[in-house]
């Protein structure tokens, strides 16, 4: 699927997707989950934007980078360079059973949450999808009908995802423009693109005064550094005063930094699946194995702080401001529960706990730049 | 709450604020007030723009800067650089029962007034409000759930209300043309913006070919007088050919300029109410006084012209040219009945008189253009 | 009323101001009069481009400037440098009753005319329109109620009738482009508007991307040539590739050039009419007596012609290769078939008979480009 | 007439045009040929782009050029520069029974065909139509007529047939543009355009930010090679990056590429009925003579390949990579069938064999740039 999308909370109420309860505990109310679990049938990505709950600890301040909510802890920060603030937590929702996707999307919420994620990839429609590309015809058709299967009237960000070679990126930005001009989405953004296509997409908007996209979907974690910390900060020093941010995917690398892997591959984990067989293949690897000996390590750093390890992994990420928000990729309610409280991590994320993480993964990306970011 | 905005008596009578009556008296025509006092339940600003009653003594005037309607001897201006005319007296309705909103929206009506200002802060939501912001999302979604609790198909001017430093420009004057170009609204112009950020819009406007502000809200009377006088004209003057209008509220500087605060705070008045702390701490300041006394002195002017004091002040104000109209803040309609005949003293305004004032006031802002504004 | 416009059969029939029967005689089909003489309650003019009947004789020709309806001898034009085509003679409905106007109508349509004027101006509306203008506002809600009143979904051009110097140029240009955008209109053109002012229009259309003006409105005639055969060809060639169009209106000075006034008013005749005190005035002027002389003398060319002295005048209009369209203003059938007949006169309006013409009326205008135009 | 359009399967089935059946078999479901049949009465050309059936072969390439489905070994290519995906055989219906019409479509669909041409010329419409040209309200008005006969709600492209040389390209443009943007097409392209005026319209749409045509349909055989073996491909290198791509018609010239006029003009055939007069004359002219004897020359090349003389003209014109889909033209089934087995004739089409064919045609055109084309 090469078109994914970020839903929104509809102010009035009019058709969106509403947060279940207003901020209670109105668990019957399950619109929401309802809807968008059926969005889950054919889309890999759904964010739903929902309405921020309670006030602000620092809503007077002049220029707010980051605010932390009252009631809930919960701190939000500008998706990109747009004006939207999303919470630094979203949920991106793995394939699961509608009642537990109820559940997580409830528990999410009340924590402040308002940035969804329903990410589900369907392999067998992955090839399908991947021939019709980012042409302007399947921009169009492909969000159109999901709207009407989500029975939205418009969605926040729609995400282009995977850069298309067979279709020009005037085209693709074009289309873009289009459904925003239409309504049907307020924002677009990019998934899994390499930064010179990023550059080029924002080249071609100032070219033909189209809009650019705000933000970038990617991987980030522990072991996967480069994208996030060098090339894509590297890319916004060019484009200067405008810059696309990132919303982070696979904080716990799917699992591998939870360290249920720590004694081999125990059963009924994701990895024992057979279409996870990559991922067994990568955890039973040499490489697998010294990430392994890693995570012992941290867990020491972890234990020191009062935190679990996938507790500090998220932290860890968020250290990093260019992240707008790390997406949590659980299907388990005490696992996101458990994710949730990372909140608590950050300010104990110092300059110093990020350097001794540094020295133990020992992967630390190296540029004239990343002196900036990576603190 | 940071985007307020301007409706429109629509012509066609389709679905927009109807004035109470056809410029008679018939009061039991409530639709206009009723809609609109509706919207003041969660908007800061509502101006209705009312077909204006009567004919006019100048009609083909070729260049015809300001008009006067024959019956009510209302003057019209046009809004900012736009095309737009409105009376030069608007009111901008506080808070206040919806029996006397009715009322004074029926008296301003009567008198000629087609610009409404239904003025209303609440600080409880302020504070979600400024963390919301003018990103694309907001201003559509705020303006659209505005419209639909109005009922009204569009509005004339949209305002966006205090700059928002955590939202590019772009973005802003991306999602303003957006709404006018979906027919959302006819206008939009900025409200409480330094000249700095009006000049950044301005200047993205015509970057991205996009639709410029057409004139700035500001708070405009004998104790301020900077932004309105020195720098909104500076501004105009390196735009060039094309200007930001004013529209300018508080014309009695919250009710100091009454008289009523002339012997300390009177029981009842604003200033006594706890909200208002702010304000009864303004006037029994060292500051407060000087400026009691110089109402004193200015009292002896009015006297000599036939007029009051609130009349003089709104006078005074409109002898600037830059100004499109003052909003009168009274809810009172004996007050707003004296008040709207300010109109009456504008003749009496001469370059005499103005320096008087000048000289009694001793705080006439200098700059190399304040001679073509301050006579 | 500032905002004139042009409306459209529209092909699929939907909605739309459909001709008097299908090129035959069912004058019981009074659907297209009907709702027209509604639209003439208010509007000053009311075009009407109808489906062109029958077929064309030289319809392969590669770079067809003038083509003629086999059936009905009418020529077509473009409408400026639009593409569209117009009948060389256009009806332009001067107030008349309901009947008539029917009849009128239907005699054009038989005749070839696509383009219907309703001509009608009410001075009593004309006061509060000027004040009115040209901002977004009004030329936006101006066309709306019109095309609800002749329940139409669009019209083929608007025009901006008289300029407005209360309102910037890049306002009127946005909101033409606006209402052409948003599928209200297909042209828009100007009406009455000095060169000056069409160029700024012109220039504003290009700074900002806009939708240029197709064409002008103007009076023509034997004794008012200098705007049609001057001072238009003159920006047209400033403007280069891209020029304006003329549709002129009374050919016959408002009835002056039909010899009735030879030999003084006679009674019923429009001159001894009291709001045309004005006419009355100019006719038996020194310069009203000097032309009437000289419409003599045209008299000996319009018999050698074998023409009537109005069919001549007409004629003279149409050999200007700038001029789109004439509109008839008659309100009288028997005279619509005399105008409708200035057709045969065409072919025998040689430079010679011209010249000829050019010679009685000693008045033609003189400019280094007037031999292009003026043959 | 001169707008043909391309129309669309929608994916959500909104009142799109559907494929005769799911893939399968079931030719009770008539509604595709029914509506498009409707279309017929009208309009010369209907494409149809139907979802593709199948899975295909090379789908994770990261730059498919072209990609071959899986089950029926059709081949899709680019639509020009678009990112559209088309058969490179699509179906160009002629005027035929309904039945005829339903029958073929179904057989190309489940053949992989996605893209269908209904052309039909009315030679009693071409003449008003002509007339009718480019401008702006004949192709909005003509594309909205056709989208309600068709009961479609967009097209994938609309072509202006045939250049307007008395409209200006800018008038052109801007309406194609409009179409697009208000969702009534995803792309327009033009059809019999010298690349003259494809490149003006490619300028225009530079010059004021408006949306460049796709695609060129041309006339493409043996017997006809200039402008799609030299004209256009100089075009597209002036052009540079961008370029317009190729559907090409009447692979087989008219049915003389099928070897059944090899003796002469059988009865029955198409050069022996009257409006066909003009293919007659062709045939037995000298030129048609020879013609006639390099097909016979031809026959055995396509001999020696295994496969028919019309397959072997139509994969010759697939060997040309700037041919998005050649648009077969035959109303009988067992032609249509035969036709449809040219994709296995492409990997035969090796440079030797094309240099054969050249031989023998000696009609190949030269220029610095065929080389890079023609083989």
């Amino acid at each position: 699927m090469q078109v994914s999308f970020a839903c929104s909370d509809q102010d009035g109420g009019r058709g969106g997707l509403r947060p279940p309860g207003n901020g209670g505990h109105s668990k019957q109310n399950a619109t929401s989950p309802n809807t968008a679990s059926k969005a889950r049938a054919r889309f890999r990505t759904v964010a739903l934007i929902a309405r921020s709950l309670g006030s602000f600890t620092n809503c007077y301040h002049h220029n707010l980078k980051e605010s932390t909510a009252k009631l809930t802890g919960m701190k939000y920060r500008n998706l990109g360079k747009s004006g939207l603030r999303v919470s630094c937590l979203g949920l991106g929702l793995l394939s699961c059973a509608f009642q537990v996707a109820e559940q997580l999307m409830t528990m999410a919420y009340e924590n402040g949450v308002n940035l969804f994620d329903t990410a589900e990839v369907y392999e067998s429609l992955k090839t399908a999808e991947t021939e019709r590309g980012l042409n302007r015809k399947h921009i169009i058709e492909g969000l159109r009908s999901s709207l009407q299967r989500m029975q939205l009237e418009y969605v926040d960000v729609v995400f282009a995802n995977r850069p298309d070679s067979n279709t020009p990126m005037e085209e693709i930005v074009r289309a873009m423009t289009h459904v925003i001009n239409q309504g049907m989405s307020m924002y677009w953004g990019t998934s899994r693109w390499p930064a010179m296509e990023i550059m080029e997409a924002y080249s071609v908007a100032r070219q033909f005064n189209l809009i650019p996209p705000v933000c970038e979907q990617a991987e980030y974690h522990f072991f996967q550094r480069d994208k996030v910390e060098i090339q894509l900060p590297e890319l916004y020093h060019k484009i200067g005063k405008w810059r696309v941010g990132v919303v982070s995917w696979s904080p716990l690398a799917c699992g591998l930094i939870t360290g249920k892997y720590e004694n081999g591959i125990p059963e009924c984990s994701r990895a024992s699946m057979k279409p996870y067989a990559w991922l067994k293949e990568k955890i039973v690897s040499e490489d697998g194995r010294k990430q392994q000996a890693k995570l012992k390590e941290l867990t020491s750093i972890s234990e020191k702080l009062g935190c679990t390890l996938p507790q500090l992994a998220i932290a860890w990420c968020l250290r990093n401001e260019g992240v707008s928000s790390v997406l949590l990729g659980t299907s388990n309610p005490i696992q996101l529960a458990e994710n949730l409280r990372a909140i608590e991590v950050i300010p104990k994320m110092t300059a110093g706990i990020a350097t001794e993480i540094d020295h133990v993964l020992g992967n630390r990306p190296h540029s004239k730049k990343d002196i900036h970011q990576a603190h």
